[in-house]
């Protein structure tokens, strides 16, 4: 986007809180407009709301027409050195058109053919991928080839060199989560290319990377790493760690004791193993698991968040919107607009057939400022 | 602004990095705008630049303009519930026409009539006010009134009850400088009422503030208080201490020892007593002295600042802009555009004349995601 | 040990920087005597020296014979309310007789016979059990019943209540480390008797904990905790997870690449997940395995450590002394003097035959206030 | 001290909570002092208590009696390198006549005559100084002159070069506080001699040290400045800024507003500029006044304490005894005994005449490990 100009534009109405409408005062406002500023007092009921009134409106978009774009996209869009990566991403209907799922997140499916590379560069952005479906993707972080299976979450702080290659012969799909938005407003990004070529040695494909193998080891870090990058140094979190997590947490609950976010709601966050925090400097992940026939107490944020369903089926309800999900489907939830969820019903309460739902927000920004707040529906209301 | 829906418009265009023109891939991009989608290939360049590109630019506002217009609606709009105040904000020629300075920060200029109130609310969003001249009005925040002299700084860390009256025969104008918006892009505000009227115990006139004479002292803390709010306790920054300061660090330089940021350039943090971070979770504000006769070295951030020349004359240059500036003059230097002031010229290096610059920025937010860097000129290009 | 009063005696001594010895400086020294006070000039070799001096001395215990000594305690001493635990602490040699392993830290046998409970209590003294040989108690913390196996590291933060039960048709002995020493000099510990008998729902025997259900997922947290206690919120480290680190280490030095503490030598730290912090306060704890025919840099470090060979043989110096160490072995570290390790001979430089070391330290004080260092021999030469 | 090798001694005694006392048993324990070993059950009373029981002892150490023997000592011991500083040191009576005020904490009154130096050196160990009579005296350190007068505090973070001169005709007494027996405990004490001589520049006499001109403003820190090292870079607190604080606080009391920590005392701390928390990593300070005829509510807190009596008199209570003092008199408050202050009586509640108290502790030690706990009196018993 060119920085052109704009010019300012004040009108004067006659409203509550509002000065009398008068020549005097029209002269004054056109003396405003040539000198660059504008009055707070026609702008407070939209910058300084009672509460968050979030621009970005609840939206849904259908896995399986992202699914059939990207593959159209793999079939006319080349991948390399200048487009980097074919990712598409979703636009809020509310956000000027942009390529932005809220505010502050950016979401895209990427799609990479049998035998494809995305080149390598590295960027402020931080990023992850998450897979709903498919594998034979190795995205090498630093050099080291991680595993994209279904259900695992690659995380990929800020400034680390990566590329992606697919080393098998079927095409395959997964999301991308960044702070694009974010750092697009805070006007703090650098980005540079790397080699044109990935290695041979980057081409391997193990079943583990370098990564998880120094790394996902539950609370046991390598002594020899001293200080810490500004993200995770774990590159992959894999699905049966996180899937025996929930099973663990939701089994718990029905034994009675303590774990689960409420009855029947489990959800386990990613982290960062240095440090315990945040798995990202700018953004939260988290996998929910809600068991059959459960519904979850509707909660407001600030700040906002993408959801995508891993598995299962059920409705979600976002502020006045309410839609039946599947698989692979995501949709946003803007600031301070009340969330629920609701899984399919059933008459078993074991984890077959729960509402697996995939999570990504920009709240440890949020948090690090100490402008976050959370409020059930009924305390909201 | 409302929530009005924005289609997405995509334009196939042959470009180096861009697939080809084609009639498919313009299909593919009606189908991406009807599913509300955008690609990244076409929008990196924008999004993922090498380094930032500031949407902001460089601007100055002159004092005497602003300090009239503000007399202006002095006459013309009254104090009261509902525009809560005599605000009038800077608006950056590229920022879309909104009072932004730039896309984090608001600056204002306040003024208030001899006898008039400003009334009593609280929002999450962290101010401060910053006096460049006159005197006679109190702040009065959480029930403490706290006077407001030239050169002071008085900051409002967020939900702090606040109100200003003037208790002179003199009208009064000041600075304010707050997140709004980099609260108003996170949506994450709240915003409260207070009470009608200040009460007779807020409109004391003492020389200091129960804040004050708490705070106010160096490196003592009331071993009473346990936790702190998300701001400084210490209500007002009073200008004897900055200009003290300032003082000492260029006599030290004088004298060949370290404290001063480069020769001849003195410059002072104001900070939250409690932790000695920043004053505001999401603003920094210092106060810089350049002795006479100086020219500091270009130096580029990340983040975006708003100056106002508190003493003195001089030139500032930011990216490709040079202005002369004199006492009240403000003006913004976006992100990671160069920046560099020379004071006027004087056959002495002592502190009269020197040039007074106060600044604030958005640093703490990049600080706090570790998204900041800082370039000297030679460095950057 | 009851606070006997014990007087004060100089004794004027003609020594490089001491004052010469007169009839008017013994009686000087009379004087201080009557008034309680001592001259740093006679002292300050012993209290300020140029590097630790440790009053601890390097020392070995054989876990044959504390085996033995502990089954003897166990046909002799009940298990019960007062004594509260059937432990026997190593003594160093040169702390007075004193249960006290170095300065710091507490080292225990302990040792439990089938059907015996070790009743519930709570303190503020932060410990841990590690097994080295063994099976079948569990240890009941917070109504939390955990089992303990070989290799399985339990951390147990302060002021948890807590028991164990032998469930086993077997004696069963293990170590208990805690800083019992640390707490003693600086006068901070409280104690909490439990219930005196251990209900039917602790008796429980499930192969894993609620704890481990909850927070021995790699890089995984529950949502659903938000703030934590002192220590780790994960009550057993298994070591099938140690073991695959640690044989994850060696391989990735093998081939090439960086994780390991040095050429075949892996080592990992126990953390609490919740901060990525050490497991304990005051108690770092690590396993360390060196592969067959190495032998490791000499390290100084201040501070002090407790060894306790898991595996496999090698020879251990520390100082001036060397032993031959093998399975259940325990030595002492103490501050600043060098450590070394030289595994067995082997053909092979594969996992098999490996030394694997327990160690245990106090390192999390002194890094919290500062007072670390650490040199490599050559360096502290 | 020499590390003698002391051997175990343990007796089988007839006591609750002990095994019956049988030849067999007798037999175990010789067998236990054979191998340097110790049980839990015959020492758990003493290491484990229910609450605190400290060794140290209250004790009152009166001001002309230290002044007195410190004079006399700068007539028969010389101030030179090897005893380093003629410095005499509280050794609390149930200490084993160690110069040990108190398990963690050294204070000694320390004497310098006209002309004389005292040379320089740096250890690991934290220092401060505090001046409760006379003035002359410059602690140089890091090359940098401060000036000690009446009511300054002087902190000394470790490894700071330091040296002292008296410029003046008069001797000067002051007291020196530092973390040795911390230390000496912990084996962590590094040091380090210095020139031997003080150089010219060192010698200056200014009225202001550096160290204050660059940090001692209320609030502000120099821009130059990023990362600290352990302890504040503010080497003086000067004593007007300290009286004004207290006044303030008392003024306030009276006034009906916060801040006083109970009615009638006023208390500060003195903290690290850069951080707000506590001066030195290992040692709290802080000033206390009780305005005349007030008593405080009698605490209870882990860790120890040592008071001066800087101005006034009254009367102090330290568990079971009770002192009158008066200015100079130091007194120690040991681990978890009730601790409470009377003031002289008086018709007036104004600050002339108050009780003001010095105070430091090993507090910050103890909160960064979490084993701080604090009762009022009530709640404690």
């Amino acid at each position: 986007m060119t920085s052109a100009k704009t010019p300012v534009r004040l009108q004067a109405v006659a409203a509550p809180g509002q000065p009398e409408v008068t020549p005097a005062l029209q002269s004054l406002y056109q003396s405003f407009e040539q000198e660059l500023v504008v009055p707070l007092w026609t702008e407070i009921g939209d910058l300084m709301p009672v509460h968050p009134r979030s621009r970005a409106v609840p939206h849904v978009w259908r896995w399986d027409h992202l699914r059939r774009l990207a593959a159209r996209a793999g079939e006319l869009v080349p991948v390399g050195r200048g487009g980097e990566r074919r990712a598409i991403a979703l636009a809020n209907p509310s956000l000027g058109g942009r390529p932005f799922a809220t505010p502050t997140l950016w979401a895209a499916i990427q799609y990479l053919l049998p035998g494809e590379d995305a080149p390598t560069h590295r960027h402020t952005q931080h990023a992850f991928r998450f897979v709903v479906e498919g594998q034979g993707v190795w995205t090498v972080v630093g050099g080291d080839p991680v595993p994209m299976n279904r259900g695992d979450f690659l995380p990929q702080a800020g400034w680390n060199w990566h590329a992606h290659h697919n080393a098998t012969k079927e095409p395959m799909a997964w999301i991308d989560g960044l702070d694009i938005p974010f750092q697009y407003a805070g006007e703090t990004q650098f980005f540079e290319f790397g080699r044109d070529e990935i290695s041979e040695a980057e081409r391997a494909t193990p079943k583990r990377s370098r990564s998880e193998r120094l790394w996902a080891h539950p609370g046991l870090r390598p002594v020899s790493v001293v200080a810490g990058p500004a993200g995770s140094p774990l590159f992959a979190y894999k699905w049966e760690h996180t899937d025996r997590a929930l099973a663990d947490q939701l089994a718990l609950d029905r034994e009675g004791f303590p774990g689960a976010v409420e009855p029947g709601h489990a959800a386990v966050r990613y982290t960062n193993p240095m440090t315990g925090a945040d798995v990202l400097p700018t953004i939260r992940a988290e996998m929910h698991r809600v068991a059959r026939g459960r519904e979850t107490v509707p909660v407001r944020e600030t700040g906002s968040s993408v959801y995508q369903v891993f598995d299962g089926a059920g409705s979600v309800t976002v502020g006045e919107h309410t839609w039946s999900v599947t698989r692979g489907d995501l949709f946003v939830v803007p600031s301070w607009q009340p969330f629920s969820v609701r899984s399919e019903s059933g008459t078993t309460d074991s984890d077959s057939g729960a509402l697996d739902l995939f999570r990504f927000s920009d709240a440890p920004i949020f948090e690090a400022l100490r402008l976050d707040r959370v409020a059930t529906e009924e305390a909201a209301r």
